[in-house]
């Protein structure tokens, strides 16, 4: 890749590149990249929905091992996983990207060839942002907009007693595929004249953790077959985390079966190399992108028939009762379910 | 100010708290911080704005000299800006927080002081955002909605060969402020034990750099009174940065009058005692968040009549004619209005 420095053509001449990368399909962005503020047709019958995050290289990333195109893919599913989370579907997203000077302009647009990929896959406009400098690290912050039918919103306060938890696909796999490149990292750090590590073997994990994908399709299903959740919230502080957060939030319990836990052969593979328990990766590991939700119990069977991807892991219960796991060996372990 | 480590209660209790100090009053807000995105109540006969901008400490501010609660009003002013800019009245705003550990629940609540305070006077709600930490810088991330009536939009785009360019209230005085901040700073670090500067003489200045208003004022009259400009930009990278890349964006060029700039006397007198040109401060320096706006000639008697704080600087020209400025002397500096 060539390095051109971001000076050389200036910052305005790369947002115009930026934008033309990015032209925009749907009808509702009114304006996009280039304004002082983007324009969006305001629609009725629908409420917006509006999310925002912002990502810190050393702490969030690692551009030492992921590719830019994956990176932007990523930091667009963090944002689109937000409103897919509170039952919508995405609409826009915006891009504030501050860049050190060891950003060339070809990474800059390595990163948005990301944005615009992510954007075609969820079927989103990217509609603005910012280009910034930066010193010492790299920072991503991502807003993004959706929007979701009157009356059909999932949010985390509403969990009822006796509703089935459910998650999608499977836990744990983002944190196995992290191990991983850190592993390779540091092989790789102590043997520079090595080649480049072989990752075939893990190549789902470690695609999970580079380019995870949020469950669109699994939302879109819901809405079209009219599955509501009592509460839906998305995986991306790990599984125990975000499910004190949706206790808490509905003044609830849960009762959960480790056994229960969906976790692919790959994630246990990594996890027994390192000498650690998959079922701790599944409970603790963040980033997954999963959607964990809440169900009455008669509409499991219709949700299992239609989503196909999930998986009942426990119940919830009256916030007397705390968050309990009972694990594998029928011990229970009781959690406190306060911030 | 008490120093209570982030730690000591938690992400979670922490934003439970600015939460609490930051109740959302008007009816459009649905559901505001606290799960994965806000979810707003769309109208009709208008179109949403939105906007986003990332500020790292160390470039985009100091905060030796910046105190928390200003540096909370001024972010909500720069989203508010971009909003104000498009013909649009600001709604909801969301802030990510990236803070170092040298932060304190204190400070971080001493910021939100400042987003609330300034969220009652935009009449916004914050709806919003992330709590996350970082290493080295502090880094503020602001994003936000407005609304503006179908047909009412200002873009950069449209400016007319023969509008009159208008600024609202004075240029340069935020550069002037920073300039006298920068000073007082350096004569601190070098006598430390000399007794806090006394800026009373610079009050203004220095209030237009640690707190800006937007102005949302006479955005409110021009909806009002039914002017509109055929093109608007806020002054955040200073007047000609803005005014060029206005040009570009209208293919138009510009007539300028240096001795038409609206400079305030204290502006003035900054400029004196570093030795510099007023002058160059009103082009070049950024932070005002004043707006520059382009009319058509027959409507500038009725926008002097009605918004009164506005200044006619110039006239738009066809773009071949460049950007010119028509300095004290009678000389005509040009400039290239390309990117």
């Amino acid at each position: 890749m060539n390095f051109t420095p971001i000076s050389d053509i200036g910052r305005q001449a790369l947002i115009d590149r930026i934008k033309k990368m990015c032209v925009n399909d749907t009808e509702q962005t009114l304006i996009g990249i280039g304004d002082d503020a983007a324009l969006i047709a305001s629609e009725p019958n629908h409420n917006t929905l509006i999310s925002t995050e912002t990502l810190v290289e050393g702490i969030d990333f690692d551009l030492s091992f992921h590719p830019l195109s994956h990176l932007g893919f990523k930091v667009i599913t963090l944002g689109v996983s937000d409103i897919l989370a509170m039952g919508g579907l995405p609409k826009q997203v915006l891009i504030s990207l501050n860049v050190t000077t060891k950003f060339s302009v070809e990474m800059v647009e390595e990163f948005y060839l990301g944005v615009k990929e992510a954007c075609t896959f969820y079927n989103c406009d990217l509609v603005g942002g910012d280009l910034r400098s930066s010193r010492g690290a790299t920072i991503l912050s991502v807003t993004a907009t959706g929007l979701v039918k009157t009356g059909l919103v999932s949010t985390r306060r509403t969990a009822k007693t006796g509703d089935a938890i459910c998650v999608t696909g499977s836990l744990g796999e983002a944190l196995a595929g992290l191990k991983i490149l850190l592993r390779e990292r540091k092989f790789w750090e102590e043997n520079p004249e090595a080649s480049q590590p072989d990752l075939e073997n893990w190549k789902e994990v470690v695609a999970k953790q580079l380019m995870p994908k949020a469950r669109m399709d699994l939302v879109q299903l819901m809405i079209n077959h009219k599955i509501k959740p009592n509460a839906m919230i998305d995986l991306s502080k790990g599984f125990l985390n975000e499910l004190k957060e949706l206790c808490t939030q509905s003044n609830a319990g849960a009762y959960v079966y480790e056994a229960a836990l969906p976790i692919t052969e790959q994630t246990k593979d990594v996890a027994s190399e390192m000498g650690e328990l998959a079922s701790a990766y599944a409970l603790q590991g963040g980033e997954d992108l999963e959607l964990l939700f809440t169900l009455p119990e008669d509409a499991v069977e219709k949700a299992f028939e239609i989503l196909k991807d999930i998986t009942v892991v426990g119940m919830i219960r009256p916030a007397s009762e705390g968050i309990q796991i009972q694990k594998f060996t029928g011990e229970v372990w009781e959690i406190d379910s306060d911030h």
